[in-house]
């Protein structure tokens, strides 16, 4: 798998169509968008990867997948009395369902979704109390301790991201969140600036793999959460997604991919250039190379 | 594998709550809400069945992954320059988008794409021409040459889906129909009304495992096809369905299921009762504990 | 006011944006887009005209006006239980709110209420009766015999209009139909077709002008015509209608536009091209010049 | 006059539906519901009132006709350029089209759309500014100094109105927001809690009528503020309440109903219980029979 990996990543290099970086928040819009990593994490614990796998990039809203994990181990399917997982069929920072379904985001990973289940799990806490959880949750996951927040970051989209206030303040009218928007913000803003590298995050992704020697949450919620990351992962490019990769994922506006090959494996991509969907272009491309090369595919 | 099939038809049997019998076409309004029947069919062509699994029903919107499959056979990827492939977030028979989204419907599932689909594989020929050719595809794969469309159903359709023909006329009206709209409905309510049953659906649908015995289409387009089944197949429930079965599936409502169990088996069930998206109310309890059972989920 | 029409003639004739004439209907896409026509008349019978204010052309949806009055004066407030009298924030021919508004349309100048208006006059008679009486009430109205309905025109737009089918069957759909769409848009096609000139448009509009000797329907009938005209008589352009004229007015896709002067005067104006909201482009500005020089405004 | 106006106040203190009092904002709902008042007051200065005429409201989104005199007196055309003039066909504080229109609001009564025109009024200046100017403005049109702004009614409304919160981060989303959220809203709440009674906000209303002897804005936009009135001054309910009474008005959820007799009069009505739309429910009533009995429409 090393050639393949080495194949793929040498291909994107020298692609020329290498998307747009995300600039609606500065810290981000500085990020080199030649840069390129992928990392293959085994159940065995074994990782092979190819260019800039060490790099730390913003997860962003991978995170959504870590918070989702932690929701469903705390409240089970009671989280589905305030967030459906359905497909939304619109950008992934839409507010117009909100208005249209009183209040109920479509599903985990639609922003609105996400700032829900940070609420659910936010709960009476302080956010630092969540934040020091969540860290701790990915870094055993992830088997790595050196997974840190940039704060910097987290301002920085504190600032800028008028869509998610409006997100939050419209949940808050239609009484789908417990706490003030400032206190869910401020975890939100947070947990999407987690740092982590293509090692780390194709390590952490490994308890969705299902297999017995990465288990870290229950096979329905693994389940769960694979099934919502083939339909919703990728916002209204899930379908695309599904037909060209043909494997559970979710994306982040850092330019991350988490992929998950079902009883075999973990994939974290990484190119910061985005698509008209917000998903990584050469991220998606990459998946679906190595996806077929590997033969990996749910779908036949 | 008998057994499990017996104990979910006796479970059925003795449910109360049944769903609604579709009744907004006359034809089906008269089916008896009380059957209930599954058939799975290995890639060897074994067939294992339980309950009314012998008896004959429309197979309406499941015939849409037949067409596909004729489609993407003929047309290829040119196909999606007239239907996109991504969940709609809408009711199956939803206009709202040919409206906002210039004409081109979501995906070859909803009744817009599908129709589109049909006209795309009706071309310049009759609508006659291209049942028969159909019917043809839909025997071979099924290995049974007993299966024949219901006139009298397609008639019934005809009359009554005034919702169909105001998406027709929509795709008129945007560009998106190269056929007059009662030259394509007229094939589409006929393929609509293709009858089947639970054993001719299964054995129908073992071109979609994707094992070397039952290739029919190329192993691209079965990858596809699962997958839009997947992300589109239940139309606003899709999501819903993808959590609880974990598998590729289609449905119609005339209550039958077609579930796709990559390189292991084709499942149809069959309960006419409908949920409130449309789909067989029965059919995915029984498709959920089939799966349950069996192990069988494409995310772990 | 000779002077003003004159002026207003003369300086439209030299305007060299003019809009775009319709071409969605063959036989109106051949109409000089050069035409412009301007006729006043008053309580007394008096009429004053300017440029081609003797050239016939197709009222298209002014019609409305007629049928709206005369479904007013047959089931009165009835009526408003199968449509609103709200303005609709969508273009004229928009399906969307027919899907989310249980198919009810928004008001009797949008095609789907005017469809349902036509739906309810023709109740049980045969569309040529409908046809005939309707023509009846025009003339008396105009005070003109001479008022026909091009059959042409009516047959093109049978053939063409695949909106306005859309709009039909999914009224049948959501059961606010009692005909069959055939029927109804038969009848429909029909009245739009209705030719009349500036003179005769002019003449008909007198009645709601709500002067004691041009009175024909009831006062109050005649105070929300011109409410509706205010507020729904432009479509998605009403806002500005009433911003730059001040009064109650109804455009149609011919291009023709009937302003009425409330206790004052009844003005039918004609040029053919149409804005973007598909109203008479110099029409509309005809008709701001005039109520700006009269000093007519209903605004202050 | 004065005998009519008893005879209406009489009328509405036996009614027993009175709609529904705000209960969104504390301070509101705690007012009485069986209050009702009602003033005229005349070009010449003279006032005839019924009922709680004197007794101070909440004048709520009536205050966007003030703002919006003032917008238009500083920025003339260019306000168009930030806000729309058309009925949006949706709810007074509703998102979507936010969204869907690129972040310019339908009109400027609205909640969107009077966030935007404040937002335009308040430029580089502090809100308490733009709060003196605003008083000075409304002081001078009513011809009475004692009209405040309630500041627990500011403060109840900063703190639950999380609607408004939204629209003004997606107006900043949507880079229709030259002020941060904070400083356009706090200025926004701020003018919604003005307080008045009946004769002081008749009174205010003179500078619409047209009158020369009450002219304190351009003849020009007396007429388009009129003209808005009447298409969008009641939000969604706005052609009903132009169909029932037949005049431009502006209502807020305080209860409170200003309405312009072009020409004529300004009447103040106030009956704090609201219909489906947000509007005052006998308010609307007592208007329609004002303007019934005085003949006052400006439709015939």
């Amino acid at each position: 798998m090393e050639v393949i990996l080495g194949e793929i990543a040498t291909a994107m290099a020298s692609e020329a169509d290498r998307g747009r970086v995300a600039d609606f928040i500065p810290e981000l819009a500085r990020v080199d968008p030649k840069l390129f990593g992928i990392a293959v994490a085994l159940p065995t614990g074994q990782t092979i990867t190819s260019g800039d796998a060490r790099v730390p990039f913003s997860i962003q809203s991978i995170s959504k997948v870590f918070t989702l994990a932690m929701g469903l181990g705390r409240l089970g399917d009671e989280l589905w009395m305030r967030v459906g997982r359905e497909p939304s069929g619109l950008a992934f920072n839409s507010i117009l369902q909100l208005e249209q379904e009183g209040g109920r985001p479509r599903n985990p990973f639609v922003n609105a979704g996400a700032i829900v289940v940070t609420d659910a799990i936010l709960a009476a806490n302080q956010p630092r109390e969540l934040l020091a959880e969540l860290l701790r949750f990915v870094r055993a996951a992830a088997g790595d301790d050196d997974i840190h927040i940039n704060k910097r970051v987290a301002k920085s989209e504190a600032n800028n991201a008028h869509r998610n206030w409006a997100l939050a303040h419209m949940l808050k009218a239609r009484n789908n969140l417990r706490n003030d928007p400032h206190r869910v913000l401020g975890a939100y803003f947070h947990q999407c600036a987690i740092e982590m590298n293509c090692v780390q995050l194709a390590c952490a992704g490994r308890f969705l793999i299902g297999a017995p020697e990465t288990a870290l949450i229950s096979v329905e919620n693994v389940r769960h959460i694979n099934a919502l990351m083939m339909t919703c992962g990728h916002y209204d490019g899930s379908g695309e997604f599904a037909c060209r990769v043909g494997l559970p994922g979710k994306s982040g506006v850092g330019g991350g991919i988490l992929v998950v090959v079902p009883g075999r494996a973990s994939v974290a991509i990484w190119s910061p250039g985005l698509n008209d969907q917000g998903n990584s272009a050469l991220g998606t491309t990459a998946a679906e190379r190595l996806a077929r090369h590997m033969g990996w595919t749910v779908f036949s």
